[in-house]
């Protein structure tokens, strides 16, 4: 079997790699060969399998990035929420551009390959009293969402036509994201537990009681490899699936953190900061998300699990990466 | 007022623009100049305004065709249902990028022109027996009509972000349409009434029960233009409306042909095409249609009120084009 990972440089695309390099097959079938394609050739990995890192734009993707009989592809590429806002032509060249020049690297192989796309809790509405049923509409208030949603539309289409076998997987904001803030205007979701579990002050831009739609880097890696081994023809047309998350407020959240690591919350200073509130606040609080479950994705743990997957795993990591 | 039409070459973009020339307004605003844009220049029009044609691809669109204080632009232009199945390349660059260039071209404008976009029913699942409400998902079985749905997606953002003030309406299929049948797989839902009406005879690649939801030359392009002038601040984030059309089956029409001319119904030959009846089959057959009537769009009139508007209208002009 061959797996490329695009966005393979990228926290969620690592996790993927990791873990293929640590079991060596998929679905039940070894690996032989594994690329890693991002902006900057991603760092060598140690595999029981070929592995090849590749850097460059993915607006004009190398065919090398996708090579003959490459079975299935995780497409985790993109130009993140307030990036993506903050630059239109760059989000619309990797967000959208990216995925046309994936599919016309695609068309070129003798099997359409199996593509897990990441698509996002951003390419919805609703706000803070949504609770989404699994065929609502994608009526997204960022540029980020747009394109994700617009590249979902694009997919699947290319999948009905047989260019390739799609997953699209609108995957919740992911808490806890290792590493330092970034540019998503749904780093806060992270961040607010993240840095004072490692001991470091950080602000909220959004009340306690905001409510947020996610899930652990290990429920939305579990989630993806799911989907690139899963048996598409359950999907009949609708090849979109919003998995099982959870809805929590920023002040579950806290709460949860000061129970892993007393006097954590402290550390958490209010800040409120209306762009990013004005973002991520048309985003849909909870999702019904009743299809998912019954194709084997499995349901989320709380949020106590989630303080202590982090601890875990990626903890140690962080303080190591950011030299703390 | 500045006008241009995109696609302004077309059938329905001759209506606009004849309609234009005709009252020399648009929402009680003297028109000064118009702008004809198509993949060839299109003829020359007697108005009382400035005209000016040009040829060209619109995913370069030339900024000549958006000039400098342009207030509305019409976007008609687009690679229609089967062409755009048979060419996947031609319908992403026509459909896709020429959208994006369109949003490009709107960018160098001090102020953001309204742009009325023609999507279509095609943008939708459902079926004979969908009767689909105003927020329902667009999940398009397809090329023509992913690309649509993926640039409303694209333009609603773009709309937004305050680029453009954008309104798109998802057109019915349009019958009758003058000339001859045309790529679009809906073809012979004009074909079966227009050429019995000619005299001349007609296949029919579906069962007279299958049911269309159609709309009249006239009634589109009196939702066009009021597309163009109405206010905008009504529509909130959701910049997509379902017109009210007729939900008609073929039988009802051929009826109606009928009334309107004895005889003619013998000119139509059952000849079933499982293409064709493939790529309209998934189209939904009605809207519920309650937001765009609350909003000035204007609810259609009966199939006998639409074939008199074809005798009326275009079944002299259609003569003429066709030498018969």
């Amino acid at each position: 079997m061959k797996i490329t990972i695009l966005g393979g440089g990228g926290f969620l695309g690592r996790k993927i790699a990791d873990h293929l390099a640590r079991t060596g097959a998929l679905g039940g079938c070894a690996i032989r060969e594994l690329t890693l394609f991002d902006i900057h050739a991603p760092a060598p990995l140690d595999a029981p399998f070929n592995v090849t890192c590749i850097g460059g734009d993915i607006a004009e993707l190398p065919q090398a990035a996708i090579p003959p009989e490459t079975d299935v592809i995780f497409h985790l590429a993109a130009v993140v929420s307030a990036a993506a806002e903050a630059d239109y032509e760059l989000g619309r060249r990797v967000n959208l551009r990216g995925n046309d020049a994936l599919i016309d690297a695609c068309r070129k192989l003798a099997k359409p390959p199996r593509v897990v796309f990441t698509s996002s809790v951003a390419s919805f509405s609703g706000g803070q009293d949504a609770m989404l049923a699994d065929d609502a509409r994608q009526m997204p208030g960022n540029s980020y969402g747009a394109q994700k949603a617009a590249a979902e539309l694009i997919l699947s289409d290319a999948s009905r036509r047989g260019f390739i076998d799609v997953v699209n997987i609108r995957l919740p904001t992911i808490c806890i994201r290792p590493g330092a803030p970034n540019k998503a205007a749904s780093s806060f979701v992270s961040s607010v537990v993240r840095e004072p579990l490692l001991g470091l002050t950080t602000t909220l831009p959004v009340p306690e009681s905001f409510k947020v739609w996610i899930a652990s880097p290990a429920f939305a890696t579990a989630w993806l490899l799911h989907a690139a081994a899963m048996d598409t023809s359950l999907l009949g047309t609708d090849r979109g699936l919003n998995p099982p998350g959870l809805c929590a407020s920023v002040g579950d959240m806290l709460d949860a953190m000061e129970r892993a690591m007393p006097g954590a919350r402290a550390l958490v200073q209010a800040a409120p900061d209306a762009v990013i509130a004005n973002i991520v606040g048309t985003w849909p609080a909870a999702f019904a998300a009743t299809r998912a479950p019954g194709l084997g994705f499995v349901r989320h743990t709380d949020l106590d699990a989630l303080i202590a997957e982090f601890l875990a795993n990626d903890l140690e990591p962080t303080r190591m990466m950011r030299g703390l």
